[in-house]
């Protein structure tokens, strides 16, 4: 029989890196609701008819789409199978797929449960979702999603709260490099209006959004081939390469959108959203107004968020904005306005490995093992092994008789920092050898002194 | 457009069920961390060749698999469409399915992890998995599974162990009245001996089994037609229907089954796992030595565990036992025996809120909800809110300049306990209303009070 595998593009975690993975989670999901964000989750299957249409025709080819049940073929058009219609097929023999992102399944939600829910409503929701991409380097078919969105308010108090809950998670996590740039669609369209984009929006935001990564040259280039004009982006990147504090370059937003109510609206909701953060105590350290900040523009309506860890070779880690109508395409009428955050948990995770910012504590499996060497010993050792446990000690007894060797061997591969050696001499005297694997120290003390001593 | 649905069987899982939930998660993984299992985390989807065969035929059916992408129909015999023959097109267009349980992934894990992974291997493991069954109250389609198993030993111990974790994780969930029966599969073997059983030990150990829910009658009469002679019955029936201690019970097994080796062994390994109690400081109560207790009999080769909440209408919420060759399905030559416990967790769940006895704290949100007056007051309650927050404490501002009434019935209807009401007064005097909304009690407080007063 062949050794087993794993789907390409999925992954196994295993005892270390869960642990790692549950300090993350654990710190974000403390961070979101201490803010009043509460958990939903949603099952791993939808119906077609939830996820089809949603993500745009290149979305609809990479859902994971799960096979009917039963004798699925019995009642499907012969015509078609004859053709070997793969896509016609499909949706007669499929009605379900696997969560593609969080944001539908969380509409969905919302419009089936529109009556119980209050307003705003604010949850957050940590599970996996499924894209039969092409997997390649820190691209999966599996991979874990984080947001946390605020629905049914206008209020640019929730921008301020995402941008502090920002702030609070990277902290936490000791990741304090870290820059959060903001910017505005409004910016965006008023951006537009002064190079007479009329149409051509998409093209702009798109080229812009790319400054950064290839340079002014390049982008001028790509737009001069959609049909610019020379001139008026000269006007354009003077704006866009705008230095500064975020007051400057607001201000010079503001002059340049004299003629431009669009833009106005997006510099005031930018000076409004910053003005909330001093009224919350807090300042704009790491928050960065960024001009050409587009991300899925064809999605934002409103601010437009995005975290870089700095002096990491790594795209964005978080990003999310305010959107319009997040139950529209569900066909609710009622226009729900919300504003989210999403954390890229594996991208943090591997900055978290890179810097070397995982708290050592939780590499760590139990605090100690308790070694023995015979029945007598191993008896006595169960004994010490309760009372660790009843002082809330994780800890673990080596459970077969073995080579002493063996037992210490164990405990390095499980990474456990302490074992307790007990033999025959340990017994008669109730004085218990302590030792740490790490430094080699060893000791001997009693099990109420070793419990004092391994209790945090 | 029509509402949308959720697929049949599964289930969203709101604020106020995620929170409960997340407690019992949390109670269950702090008790497996300090018996020192550790986390270990599978795909959702895994090649049909690993899952496959592995739950009988019935578990095959059950197995929900997932259309290849692309165009999966393109090389797929033509005359198997013709023939609209669902089975065999399925393997031709689907190669993967959805995780059916956690024991098949783990096995797979062990597989392939073989030489990183130290033994004895300690995993726990909290994820949902999938099964195309016909839905009912209580079943689900998607629903959690929650195992925790140590292979890699026969040691006893691990048996001992796993009776504590058990006792200890209904104890942390306050559910006090239950009992844990525990049997052997070589108990089982003996009694088989007894009655002659040779090649009908399947039949016999599913008929006793129900003793509990048919009575003797009816197993009686469902063994003679398969076949038992009503004598060798009666010598069974006398072993079965033996009350008392468990010691009791041991030293009437260890009578009958002098003529029986495997017997001995069986009545052996259960006093070796109870005198395991002792030596681990911990006594036999909630213990029950259950005879007739087979549960999946072909999968168990030692001790079987069953844990029944006392007075509630509800099967078992946990079970489990000891098995060989975890492996041998991989083709593994090794021979690794394990021992394993499932807690049931939407059985767990429906006793806890049947009895009351989800924590209060559970179900709330933020501590308290700032409300205000006018756009003076919301600003001076974001300074309050940030005080809050500083201090740790879960808290929210309502972001919109509404009316009283409004902020109170969303603080009540997300079941925030407390408010703080900021108008002019309280702006200018710095003494805030904090209003328990439970009891209608209402004080006016500095905020270094109120930080005082909502810390737990």
């Amino acid at each position: 029989m062949e050794k087993p595998t794993l789907p390409k593009g999925t992954r196994d975690f295993g005892p270390l890196v869960m642990a790692r993975r549950q300090y993350l989670f654990n710190t974000i999901g403390q961070v979101f609701h201490k803010f009043g964000f509460l958990p939903l989750q949603t099952p791993a299957m939808e119906n077609l008819s939830t996820l089809t249409g949603k993500y745009g025709e290149e979305g609809d080819q990479l859902l994971f789409k799960i096979l009917n049940s039963g004798d699925y073929l019995k009642d499907v058009d012969l015509s078609k199978l004859e053709a070997r219609n793969s896509r016609l097929v499909a949706s007669e023999i499929a009605e379900k797929g696997l969560r593609y992102d969080l944001t539908v399944p969380f509409a969905r939600y919302v419009v089936m449960n529109r009556h119980e829910i209050a307003l705003p409503f604010k949850r957050y929701q940590i599970q996996p979702v499924w894209r039969a991409d092409r997997p390649q380097k820190g691209r999966y078919r599996e991979f874990y999603q984080c947001d946390a969105d605020v629905v049914g308010t206008d209020s640019l108090i929730c921008e301020a709260e995402i941008v502090l809950m920002i702030k609070e998670v990277f902290q936490k996590l000791r990741l304090n490099d870290f820059t959060l740039k903001i910017n505005h669609r409004s910016v965006l369209d008023g951006l537009a209006e002064i190079v007479n984009a009329g149409g051509k929006e998409a093209d702009l935001y798109v080229a812009i959004d790319k400054l950064d990564k290839i340079g002014e040259e390049k982008v001028r280039e790509g737009l001069i081939q959609k049909g610019f004009e020379s001139k008026s982006l000269d006007a354009l990147f003077e704006i866009l390469n705008t230095k500064g504090s975020n007051e400057q370059k607001l201000n010079l937003l503001s002059n340049k959108f004299q003629q431009s109510e669009v833009g106005k609206k997006g510099v005031s909701d930018l000076k409004e959203t910053l003005g909330y953060l001093k009224f919350l105590n807090a300042n704009e350290q790491h928050v960065e107004v960024d001009i050409p900040l587009a991300r899925g523009l064809s999605y934002y309506t409103g601010c437009i968020f995005e975290v870089k860890v700095n002096n990491v070779q790594m795209g964005s880690v978080s990003g999310g904005g305010r959107y319009d109508n997040l139950t529209q395409a569900f066909g609710s009428k009622e226009k729900l306005s919300g504003v989210g955050i999403s954390f890229g948990i594996d991208r943090i995770y591997d900055c978290l490995d890179e810097l070397n910012l995982f708290p050592k504590e939780t590499a760590t499996s139990s605090k100690v093992l308790v070694c023995h060497f015979d029945e007598a010993s191993l008896q006595y050792g169960l004994n010490t092994l309760s009372q660790l446990r009843s002082a809330g000690i994780a800890s673990e007894i080596y459970p077969d008789l073995a080579k002493f060797k063996k037992q210490v061997e164990y405990a390095d591969k499980k990474k456990i920092p302490f074992v307790i050696i007990i033999g025959p001499e340990e017994v008669a005297s109730g004085q218990l050898s302590l030792k740490n694997l790490e430094s080699g120290e060893q000791s001997k003390q009693t099990i109420q002194q070793i419990i004092q001593a391994l209790t945090p």
